[in-house]
């Protein structure tokens, strides 16, 4: 089940919206084939094992860390009649897939076929490498993550709004990492009028060539449409699509011009004269964006705060202070009246990144 | 001399203004007599290791983790002579005394009376150790170390100032144990108006019973004398000296009440209508106070920092998020136009207290 566990998490960041997946066909003590899911649209990862394991696969085990897909309204056949043919003996599976058109159903076609199906070796494991796939499914909106650059004192830019850098070329490479693994990247539009940025994947060694890698999906909020047609999130949108969230107070002509463009613009309910960031979330989950990073500013950062959307902090602190009442903090909006408001972050990880330091950590956060 | 230093560190937080200074005498390879200098007023490390080595200090080794004194202005006697009497062949030296009264005076002294003298054995280490009394000598200003209890984003109060608590009882019992180690504490008026703190070392243990332990003199700037004559820092001035910088716009009646409660009234040049921090260090330093700790809240961090006058900061990081735009962040003050302005922290180290960390480093301040 290790080795299917490692096998699967090559998958990472390929795979969305479909979870990740490994298999391993065990007969008589040996390993006899194995797989991994690689991309969505592409095969699972139990074709992959059984194909290689051709007649061995009858009466050997097959070691899943998910259970098998039963159901075909998909682009891929379902694993499950696969696995019955293939003559395996026993299926070991380290968790259920929430998914409600399997949740247990594919196990229970296993048995009645006479298959010995085992449920539950490394669960929490299978549960951690998957999070974010067990999130969408069981929530239907992307796992958010909250991603900023800050000094010691959290701070994020100048009053000014002056944010680069703050931390070095490591902590910024690490940043591009991440991006090219999770399906969708969020800025307000203040970023955009700020620092024009281009919210791509750029991984090292590609500073230009940014076709090579898969790229999020670049959402900007904006709820009066005031972004600039010529900004860069709007170009190159053939590899890097843009979805702009606003409501029903933008301009029609605008939102035409920017279709026009091939940006998606989502017209999402309104709260407080704002898109309704929970909104906003179900419809990305219905568009079949698993995850979303939200690289801010203060403002975006606290409403998704507030609204308890986080699931989990990335802080890259710089070793230094930058001060100022009105410099931009991490976290924006109205301040709180007591402490007992304060948002509790667990699981706190630290990890040096040349001079600075990423500090990581999960959010409790409602909806959960 | 590893031995000398170890013996040298037992005097931390007593031996104040003096250095902290360990010595061990060896004769044949084998120690014969050591000792430490224990506090201000006592015997020299040097006396005690003499004395408990005897005859036997006759052409020995003295290892001292400092240069000894020679000067006689001063409570006790010299030990240059006594080492002289003692009949050591060689005296092995960590580092000079950067005391200009002292400065290489005392060793050339052991060499005049034909004794061997080696110096810069250990030397970094022995400079570790008395690096708040190297900057007091060396500048005439105590060492400054600013600490507080912040949350992740940098936040150390909420924007009506409720600030108790952030941090856990380990970060609190860990600033406790720094207060007892610092010649002094110091606030602005706006935290004895906030929080009415006592501004005491109570170790574990001792909650009520101040008195065991050594006070730090508790320092509040209040550049119009404001204090409320009933705050709790006026209290125990006889185990607890306070002391307050203050300006010439201060009233002559309120600085003579304060006096005849036995408070030290520090009236300080003024610099932009307040207490001139950097005038206020110099007179702190001719008083014999090595070593300040800050204690906020942001607006003194600030003028701290911005006059380049913190060589040391301890931040004890929650794992929370406060945020809110007019919540109290760790550095108050103007907001730098420029992100070149902010403020490096060097040699930064991080040690885990309870749910919190206690991020540590230090400043390349201008007048080092």
């Amino acid at each position: 089940m290790k080795q299917a566990l490692t096998l699967a998490a090559r998958g990472r960041g390929t795979t969305s919206p479909n979870p990740m997946v490994g298999a391993v066909v065990v007969a008589k003590g040996k390993r006899v084939g194995s797989g991994y899911h690689k991309q969505a649209g592409g095969p699972h990862a139990e074709v992959f094992a059984l194909e290689q394991a051709k007649s061995k696969s009858r009466h050997a085990t097959l070691y899943l860390t998910l259970e098998p897909c039963c159901h075909t309204e998909k682009r891929t056949p379902p694993c499950v009649p696969l696995i019955i043919q293939s003559g395996v003996r026993r299926v070991v599976v380290a968790m259920r897939d929430p998914n409600p058109q399997v949740a247990g159903r594919g196990l229970q076609q296993l048995k009645r076929a006479g298959i010995r199906v085992d449920v539950g070796c490394l669960k929490r494991e299978a549960a951690e490498l998957n999070e974010v796939y067990i999130h969408w499914v069981k929530t239907g909106q992307p796992f958010v993550i909250l991603k900023a650059a800050m000094t010691l004192d959290g701070q994020i830019a100048t009053a000014t709004g002056e944010s680069k850098w703050i931390t070095g070329m490591q902590a910024r490479a690490h940043v591009h990492q991440l991006r090219s693994q999770v399906d969708a990247i969020a800025v307000g539009v203040n970023t955009v009028f700020q620092d024009d940025p281009q919210l791509t994947a750029r991984l090292s060694g590609q500073k230009e060539k940014t076709s090579s890698t898969r790229q999020p999906v670049r959402l900007i909020f904006d709820s009066t449409l005031r972004i600039p047609l010529d900004a860069r999130v709007l170009k190159n949108i053939e590899t890097s699509p843009t979805a702009i969230a606003t409501t029903s107070q933008a301009s029609h002509k605008k939102m035409e011009q920017l279709r026009s463009k091939w940006v998606e613009v989502l017209v999402v309910p309104q709260k407080a004269k704002r898109v309704s960031i929970r909104r906003c979330l179900q419809e990305l989950g219905n568009m079949g964006i698993t995850s979303l990073m939200v690289e801010g500013g203060s403002e975006l950062n606290a409403s998704f705060l507030r609204e308890g959307l986080v699931n989990r902090v990335f802080l890259y602190m710089a070793p230094t202070l930058l001060g100022g009442q009105n410099s931009k903090g991490l976290v924006g909006g109205l301040s709180p009246k007591h402490l007992v408001q304060k948002i509790a972050v667990s699981n706190i990880r630290m990890q040096p990144l040349g001079d600075d330091v990423l500090i990581s950590g999960d959010l409790n956060s409602k909806i959960q």
